[in-house]
């Protein structure tokens, strides 16, 4: 029986991965060599990220990770954010660590002492803007359900989950407790489904969780609904799926984006981009400025519309994560 | 005696630091509070580092360090590279190495196995785009004679040296072999005086060198010109320094640049920049431009020229190495 939910001390608490970004431009013929999955983000062993790195240009590094992205838009909205994730004692763990306090979210979860490495994400981007990610999980694959702190995760008003983490198991074990810890407070929980290839891999699971009612808030983009419903239709399967989820938020890249809550509907169309320079972070920002609304009870429409300016901000520079004065964008914006 | 100089097998070889920048803007607030020497380059030790760190915002790595930049420019306009420094076996060590091969540079020093890590520079950059460096130097500061290879520096035209890189002792012993090893190949030295700290602690040794005539080009900025020459006046301290230096280039910011060779003088204002964005590598890349210019045989005023153009690129964007295509950009602006 749930207990009663006190004031939250949170308004997102996170987990996920915690990585650094290696980013780099390069060629279409670059990608077809390499035989990259264009698009797409393909997880790589060790070995693998140091081939590929060797086959990368010059390279900016910048703090990742899709929740941990999530919550560096929705701190820069005045969203209170804490981060829970997996870092080992070495240097990227320490530009990881400290990227995400100085955006001001708290982040606590104690460092692994031991290999793996920190994890990273190669993403070469292509003169048309798009993002190849191949990421090396490291640290990230290892947090252990005994790392979360369930007092944390008690307080914070939403538990926002990445799919990303679902595939390694000792992670999954960690969100299931999370869900369990979240629900027994009275809280609300989101889930980001990050990846076609996470839903061909445990599609089962997030069938089973929609059914149990587990799920309060569902991200989604247009292939991850079709993977997670069979449905090639996308109304089809956003009625499927908007029937069992109390809101359901479905991302059309250039097309704009579906949302439903509680049986109200609200469309909105992609916000306007002078160039795209890079789609990374695109849908990690989407969901920040559409939480950022949800999280201040705003009509649906306004949340679409939040999270269209977000996701057209990150992909117009390098980066997963916000560099203009999101607040001061939204003002103008909506 | 001189041997007789056989064709060289590179253009330039650099000994500098290896470096990672870290990149991070600020306001004038913030420089004011931090007490940091706004537009300088100051060492930290490694709490230094570690306090202003904690008191960054979320930033950006990118590889740095003085020389290591300006061949990055310089590769980029087919000159053949090749460059000396001391990284340890860290991540951002390996995040120097990657960056500067993937720039089409020979880098084969062997990595330190010990403590400390590898350099890093904390970069502050405020609205107007002044960058203030506080940087820890690092494994760059235990660059040892023996791990020059003296074929290497025997083989390049040019042999270029950071004056950052005198300030620490065993860097300062290499680069006098170095420089002996170049000079008995019949080669050019070519230094730059990188910070007027340096010349404020060296200054003899560079007013020594200069009289023996063991520097072929050099490259100073206005402020260390007068630290140099202990003369206010420019024009003065210019015509001192350039009776004893075959090559002489004096940067002045935004007034542009002068340089005399071999008795014939040149000048040239800043190229046009839409909007100074973080002036973090200006210097090193006009050093590029310059240099390139010369390795080619052009005159005293393209290769002025060349510099200019390439300062004002590294300007307009974050970070110390160009992101342009810069033999487009040449070509376009000459």
């Amino acid at each position: 029986m749930p207990e009663t939910a006190s004031e939250p001390r949170y308004d997102v608490i996170a987990i996920g991965n915690a990585i650094v970004d290696i980013i780099a431009s390069c060629s279409d013929e670059d990608i077809a060599e390499l035989e990259l999955n264009r698009g797409g983000m393909t997880l790589v062993d060790a070995d693998g990220a140091d081939r590929l790195y060797a086959a990368m240009g010059p390279a900016t590094e910048k703090s990742g990770g899709s929740a941990a992205n999530t919550l560096a838009g929705l701190a820069q909205l005045d969203v209170q954010c804490a981060f829970i994730g997996q870092v080992a004692d070495d240097q990227f763990g320490k530009v990881f660590a400290h990227d995400i306090r100085a955006a001001g979210i708290d982040f606590d979860t104690p460092v692994r002492e031991q290999d793996p490495p920190t994890g990273r994400c190669l993403i070469f981007v292509t003169p048309d803007g798009e993002r190849t990610m191949n990421t090396f999980l490291g640290a990230g694959q290892f947090l252990p359900a005994s790392a979360l702190d369930e007092e944390l995760i008690a307080s914070a008003a939403i538990l926002y989950l990445e799919g990303y983490l679902w595939d390694p198991e000792e992670p999954r074990r960690a969100m299931r407790r999370a869900i369990e810890v979240a629900r027994n407070a009275g809280r609300k929980v989101a889930f980001t489904a990050s990846e076609s290839f996470v839903i061909d891999r445990h599609g089962d699971d997030f069938r089973a969780m929609i059914d149990d009612g587990l799920i309060d808030i569902l991200f989604v983009n247009e292939s991850e609904l079709a993977t997670l419903t069979g449905e090639d239709d996308f109304d089809t399967g956003f009625d499927a799926v908007a029937a069992k989820v109390p809101v359901l938020v479905a991302t059309r890249s250039a097309k704009g984006a579906v949302a439903s809550a509680h049986g109200e509907r609200a469309v909105t169309t992609a916000a306007p981009v002078a160039k795209v320079v890079d789609t990374t972070g695109a849908g990690d920002q989407f969901a920040a400025g559409f939480l950022a609304g949800y999280a201040k009870g705003e009509r649906l429409e306004v949340c679409l519309k939040r999270g269209a300016i977000a996701a057209a901000e990150v992909i117009s520079h390098y980066g997963p994560r916000p560099e203009a004065d999101m607040k001061a964008l939204m003002e103008k914006s909506l």
